[in-house]
């Protein structure tokens, strides 16, 4: 089974956290145990929000903001590769080409974020499609996808399956706005329209719920199926 | 003066025409002579549909289209450098900070695309905001932005001005679509929204509107303005 | 068995034609499942003359279009590689050490151009010798090596085989003008002989035809040996 | 005059504060206008320390440690280049050509670390060799060198002014340790011993200290004179 | 006046001796002095020849020993740019566009060899004709081209002058054999021929010839006239 | 078995030799037989001293020059792998990572050095950090590491066995001088002594002492035992 997991920033390093890192870095190793090939790409986190509020302040632009963050989401690349044993490409891919490689050379592959302008969500759900992974799976602060953001609306009610059809339907307005409330990002998600990839959102706040998920099909998401 | 300006690839390499490419080349240079900074970005056209074409019947994924593309864009871009005088930057840019360096060194500098899933539309929109840019124009093979696709309906109607907020608002309900019929994508939309860029959107099919537009304001396009 | 197969650009995309490359990567796949070690270098065809034509009108000078041809030759390898399944290397080689690597890897690795002034032919000579191929093949658009051309000359005899040191005697004089005519460039006529590498010069518009010839020695070419 | 600057990572970004970071970018505009080429290199501060040691909790090794501080002190030049007006190369450069090369281009150049095993106290000493800098300013958290640890040793006497052979002579023994209390590291002081290079020793927690030091010679910290 | 200056292995560094190199920088200075553009494509030399003598014995096949004098080529360009002053281009240009962009900044620039299979001769010989040099010189170890190997024949003449076709006639048979006794390869021949540049092929072990033949046209070699 | 050896430019080529450069891949190619994996980084030896030498004379800066010497380290590289089969990695590694990562993917793996101002000694002692390797060997020109210059010294007497930290201690006051007669530099001193490296320094001049130390034990060299 080949699968690609996104972990979000806010899920692998909120703030700098060896355990936390320790803690997804097993259920990877233990995927790869059971057979799988697994791709990751990881988010920015604390140290990104940080370095973006002081750039702004001292009055860079947006795709110098994006540029900060993306860095980050590298060297967070380059702290889970130092958790994981030795089957893990050690440097972070930066293209497709790159992390599709890897995988197909047997290796475990960590993406960051690529180009300003892009989120990981995106990078996630592109590098999911070029490796034709059977299971992209969103490692998210919020448990699965909602009708409504779950933190605005206590009404929200959270949907176990959708189609990426109705993802995207979903999705569209929310991109209207900053777009925090989404689960995943428009392009994220017109990517798992186009592919037709089998899609998890589950909270990862707790890693094990990724092993079960990918292994067992067992969550507590939402299921999105094309 | 600094402005960047998206040259469709269905505008600049519909099919392969050097008199088409020295038509815009001309109108380059003729704005660099007025004192203007001029960054471009081109698209694939012609040349970068059949590539991907021909890859989809052999079974590429998306993501190999897209890159397929990007390599098409980033040809035109030195086709189009080719017919530029010795003020242009040689090699087309593959980053935000090597094509901003080179306006900033007095260069015109030509980009293409950057990675899979971001259009060149949206990489305009990003180098614009990056250096800081006083106009962004998309010279398209539509001329303005209509409230509905001018092509499907006869009773479209063009805007002359709009906010960047209204592009957004008539964009995204489109960009739940393939989104062809939409002027520019949703992310170079918004990308104009955060950034309060002063945007054209123009006919570009006969370069010297572009011309006019950027010297003199004249365009029977839509101006977004922020 | 190492194999390096020269795919000429008016062999494999004339024009695009996704059949034409699909035949062409069976042959390979199939060279592959036998055991093969398959390297390529694939030319420019039609749309490098398209790009070609275009930038000489517009003033390029001849550097800057054998740059366009290397980069379509390079989209032409990413084009074929699509059509090849999970054995080939992802990304087409630019220099020989990653070329070499690959197929030292077990990958198939395919090439384009590498700098102006250096045609595909001797590329695919200098590949060959590089990995110490035990044959190298030009696919080309005649069917084999003749004492003249044979497009200008009814009279023209095609040599069954011949010594690499026949080649070089037979291309020099052709390569005092443009050298259309020729078979194979001087440069790789030469590298042929410093290596002394088994060679076949073949009809490549039918694929099929390196298949018999790699396999099984059968072909109504030329064979160089040494 | 040409002057390259360190600033440690404790000086520049203890933690996150874009005050301070804006309080050195004025101090290093202020030398540009007045006419200073200015090069700069910049250490890790907090976030690299964070980033060490959580990487050093899951099992990372010291090499995987060095390279994680250097990525930091990366983002940390793009933190300040952000804060740096339009005279200032937009990438920090990861070797000495390049950094040289901004400078000899009339731009500010900033740098981070180069590779693991190396301080940035040392790659300041090498920047400035490289470029024949009139002199050489370490921002520290220590106002000069002091014959002893300052922290520890409520004797220790700072020096006003050494010679580079003083100043190896001092650091030789401390480097036995972990070398945390050497105003640099013993790198640093051979190479400004073998380039004769005029050299700063300073508290830079107050920005304004570097440029009465630039500009008019006057400091309270240690003159290393040839 | 642009000038591209080919300065060989034999003649910048038979074997390594300061006092050569220094007086080749002193004209390449003189010449930029008086207002010249100057591109300069240095060879292997003695060094070169030891390291593929030895790589030869231990097996290494043809492409490596060329790879292997490539980067002996660029040391000797470093070395060549480390004597002169601030005006030259750090780095060696690995390709066109980096060696003419510098030119087009006002620098010199220095290139060694690009890949295997290719001469410095037929370097400079390109590199001229992307910059659209007024004159490309070839300083060598014979004093101009002869009807014959001056070495081996002793009633070898000089040409004084020819034109570009005449040297591609000379030069085509002389081709057949290692071409060791050519003046310049058949590539380079071939190159001049179609580009159509004025050339000077001189004595080079007297540096002054250079400066007198690009100043004055004052020279006791051949002129290729167009 | 990991193991790491830093082979001496004094040892692997003194002057180019290509016996002696036989007799070193036939040690290393025998340790792979014998199932190690085997990790090399190559001095520069006396083609890099040439080099320094005419530099120096021509007013190159230090950073200049230890830019050219590793230039030459990576040609030695070059060299030493074109002596090894094909299990070896084609190109010299330049950083830690690509270095590792043929490591784990069951090449051998040749560097050179990295950067200016870090003797190949230290970037031995790094690689075999970053690989963990088993054992670290220095063959040098000495035969093991003496209480004092042995050349200059005749009553000086060499450890058979001592720990890291006997080692820094002694290399640290060495380390006051040009450091010519320590037989490691102070960084890889200091870089084995934080990893607690077992480490081997013997007389490289034979290159089958590396072998039996390497996979017997046996040496009269000096262990330094952690």
């Amino acid at each position: 089974m080949r699968v690609v997991i996104s972990i979000g920033g806010s899920i692998l390093a909120p703030e700098l956290d060896s355990n936390r890192v320790a803690a997804h870095a097993e259920v990877i190793e233990s995927l790869a145990a059971e057979g799988c090939e697994v791709g990751l790409v990881v988010g920015g986190g604390g140290v990104a929000r940080d370095y973006i509020t002081a750039a702004r302040d001292l009055g860079a632009n947006e795709v110098q903001l994006d540029q900060l963050g993306i860095d980050v989401t590298r060297i967070n690349a380059r702290l889970l590769i130092s958790a994981l044993g030795s089957g893990v490409k050690p440097t972070p891919a930066t293209d497709y080409d790159a992390a599709g490689d890897a995988l197909r050379r047997g290796d475990i592959s960590v993406m960051g974020g690529i180009t300003p302008g892009q989120t990981t969500d995106a990078v996630a759900a592109a590098f999911a499609e070029y490796v034709g992974a059977d299971l992209l799976v969103y490692a998210t602060s919020t448990d699965g996808v909602y009708d409504a953001d779950p933190n605005a609306d206590p009404e929200a009610i959270k949907y176990t399956t959708m189609s990426p059809a109705e993802l995207v339907d979903l999705i569209v307005p929310m991109s209207r706005d900053a777009g925090a409330s989404a689960p995943v990002d428009i392009l994220a998600a017109k990517l798992i329209e186009r592919s037709g990839m089998r899609t998890v959102v589950l909270d990862g706040s707790e890693p094990s719920n990724v092993e079960s998920a990918v292994l067992r099909g067992d969550h507590t998401g939402t299921d999105i199926i094309p």
